[in-house]
């Protein structure tokens, strides 16, 4: 699958007849303006023959048609936010790039349905300013600016799943050109809530890295804009009284919980070193060994229901001090999430980042930290582990810096290899989680795949792709066993 | 399809190898024993040469690889509650009947977590039995007391949709035993809400009537019971006010919206004409036209948050009274859903019932039911439309009863089928709904399944299934097109 399978005069060919097709602004074949395509957000850098950039659906179809004709393989880039590098051609110059940042003109709201009918290349910016007159947003909240054709593509989580749900449960229908038969349309294009007539084929494209087919149009649920959100940065007992503090908010404050972020002393310190913005939100006290950001949010009209969120949150917290809780500053909403908004930034000022999104069962959060950490600080003592996560819906950056200096071995990537599959063992196997909890499968976590996927469920899911892309053209992720 | 694919010899060989596999207990043949799982909760009378009783997952993927063997077809069962007839055999002979009712050993709750993992054939009661002294519910609100096998097969939906969402919604993992390979086990068991490590194959399994596979075990997600619920049954000014009421409701209560049902006035009559024990909630005033039920409710601790939710629901309705809201009766919450449950029953004694299981956006629903009753009231004036509905989700059961009497015409089963058809066309053609919003497909809605699914969603659906069932052996509903 490695050496092009189109030769030079071939692709020539297919490059004319995709040019009559996508006109003077949709195709890119100059190396300067290819650039920005072929370079992924965190890992990749690869090189193509074209930029294919189709502003209409009919032109998806059309190329679609020509290239599977050709045997010319697609990788599909939306924003080009990903992080496993799913949305940039490798280096074998075998891929075009299908670019969907052009297929923008359709959003088309039903604010008492509360759906919105919107085009694949649209960003999540994009649309919820779309949305905002209506008093209504998408709240898949994330630190990035994706596209949403990629956001399904990836069924993205976030910061608020816990009271939002992921894309998956956002997703009311949509619309997706196959490869096989190649340029035939599948329209699942319902705004529907309750829609039970058959099996669920807009499943398949969700989270599938691209790989089962193009998507080209989504319905999706959203939500009202909270009208009042209370905030407040806790310092639980110890760590089991986080698991503690996480229960007792999802007992006395329920349906307000939308953000449980869970914040390691050592990032914290990063933040506060490198960021001279921010200051140490507990002066004169000294930095916590960890914090929890905790949100809560009411969309209801307060002068109906009388809720004034921050003293339930104050309330709430009285009740636990000196017990589950230490220390809190509540208020200042802003300034809490810019600290946990600054952690990434504030980690690469310490080193290499080594970075992590692995999830598991709630429940096993404490025990997986203790044992991640002791692990680490045995076998590799020089890296400095810095964590943060979302402990309600039990998403886990465990995320690390390897630093420069005297006496620190020189970076080196198969050692970093060697952590991730440790780690990775950790979760998978001790704890039952995940090792890619947000961000999906690309080429970058691929091996942990193979790894930690079943043969019963790679043979299903690589029959799938073979039915659903039986040429292999689309994407370079190979969901099937290793051939 | 329709013949038997094994001889007798082979059938009586196959049912010595099979109760070798499930005991005494495990396997019936006798057609008094077997009566009960040939006979369908609403439609269909079939017969079975036996029916196997599993109460293991090891016991089942044994039948399933002795049935694959001999080329036996499968029907799958677990509380025989479904109603497109998808659960009980027809009337060939040629299936044997699978049922899951003794698969019940395993409820495994992690209450940190908020998760439970639990075998297929244990019933949402005996479910919610056991999660009762955790503070814990699974949140699907159903007239019925089904499997949780059977709720997925179904992705069943509901009374409180809106704010719990669906099956799928809360499934966090699955097992399944496959046909093909016979007897392989798809076990995806896990207990996380953030996990995308490739395509999600667990979807395959939801809303797809059995057809993909046989569930024996999920993890789900589960929810803190509410504290304290605040119920009205309300009178809009007409019929556009519902929806003006709805949109109210979710920018004033938003996150504690917990159900929004329409009643017909025609259903309301019924009801208090045949259920002596329930009177007329609005008395002295006479019957409205149209009302609506609404619930509010809170899981927070309201010794936290300060809530009393009946003040709330006052407040918002003192706010529309003369303007979207005529008349409205608040409190006696029990009192009020027996009125929303009893409708079924009391428009059986009003005649033959015809069924609707419809849905369509929010923002169609006066629309449709000002064209759906004029249709009835110009070409079939006898019936009597007496509809309910779950608006907030866009749900419909826009029920009829066909009465007996002087003048009528005699019941008549093609005039039905033509009454639903008129009814469907007019909800999945003009108003972009759908057939089937909750109760899925079977035997009963196939071939509106086949009506209204364009060409490219059989042929994909019917790939997948002759991938998963080369032989075509599990169930009843063939998924492509018609052959």
């Amino acid at each position: 699958m490695l050496t092009p399978t189109t030769s030079n005069s071939q692709q020539q060919a297919l490059l004319v007849a995709l040019a009559g097709v996508l006109g003077a602004h949709g195709l890119l074949t100059d190396a300067n303006d290819c650039a920005r395509f072929t370079t992924g957000a965190r890992y990749g850098q690869g090189s193509t023959l074209a930029v294919l950039r189709p502003d209409t659906h009919e032109q998806i179809v059309d190329c679609v048609r020509l290239c599977a004709e050709a045997g010319q393989a697609l990788v599909l880039q939306g924003a080009n936010t990903g992080l496993v590098a799913a949305s940039t051609p490798d280096a074998t110059g075998r891929f075009v790039v299908l670019s969907l940042e052009r297929l923008k003109k359709h959003i088309e709201i039903d604010p008492i349905n509360r759906s919105v009918t919107v085009d694949a290349g649209v960003t999540l910016q994009e649309l919820n300013d779309a949305l905002e007159p209506q008093g209504l947003f998408f709240p898949i909240d994330l630190g990035a600016n994706p596209s949403i054709g990629g956001m399904i593509a990836a069924n993205t989580g976030g910061a608020r799943l816990i009271k939002y749900g992921d894309v998956r449960q956002n997703l009311l229908g949509l619309r997706a050109v196959l490869m096989q038969p190649a340029g035939e349309v599948l329209d699942l294009q319902s705004a529907l809530r309750k829609n039970n007539t058959g099996p669920d084929l807009k499943q398949l494209f969700i989270g599938s890295s691209g790989a089962y087919g193009i998507i080209t149009r989504a319905v999706l649920q959203v939500h009202r804009i909270p009208k009042q959100t209370a905030t407040a940065l806790v310092v639980p007992r110890d760590q089991a009284a986080v698991l503690e503090l996480l229960s007792i908010l999802e007992r006395d404050c329920s349906e307000f919980l939308t953000a449980f972020e869970g914040v390691s002393g050592a990032a914290l310190q990063a933040v506060l070193k490198h960021i001279p913005s921010i200051s140490n939100p507990f002066a004169p006290e000294p930095l916590p060994n960890y914090c929890v950001l905790l949100e809560l949010a009411s969309t209801a009209d307060p002068q109906v229901t009388g809720i004034d969120l921050e003293s339930v949150l104050m309330r709430c917290l009285e009740n636990l001090f000196g017990d589950v809780v230490e220390n809190a500053v509540v208020g200042r909403g802003k300034d809490l999430w810019r600290i946990r908004h600054a952690i990434s930034e504030a980690l690469r000022h310490e080193g290499k980042m080594i970075a992590f999104d692995i999830s598991m069962p709630r429940s096993s959060f404490v025990a997986f930290r203790d044992e991640g950490l002791a692990l680490m600080a045995e076998k590799y003592p020089w890296i400095k582990v810095m964590d943060f996560g979302h402990w309600a819906d039990g998403g886990c950056h465990f995320n690390m810096v390897w630093p420069q200096g005297e006496g620190i071995p020189q970076f080196d990537n198969q050692v970093v290899q060697a952590i991730r599959t440790e780690i990775y063992d950790l979760v998978v196997h001790r704890y039952h989680g995940s090792f890619s909890a947000e961000h999906g499968v690309g080429p970058y976590n691929l091996d942990f795949y193979q790894r930690y996927t079943s043969t019963a469920a790679q043979v299903l899911a690589g029959k799938m792709q073979s039915m659903l892309d039986p040429q292999r053209l689309l994407g370079l992720t190979w969901f099937g066993p290793v051939q």
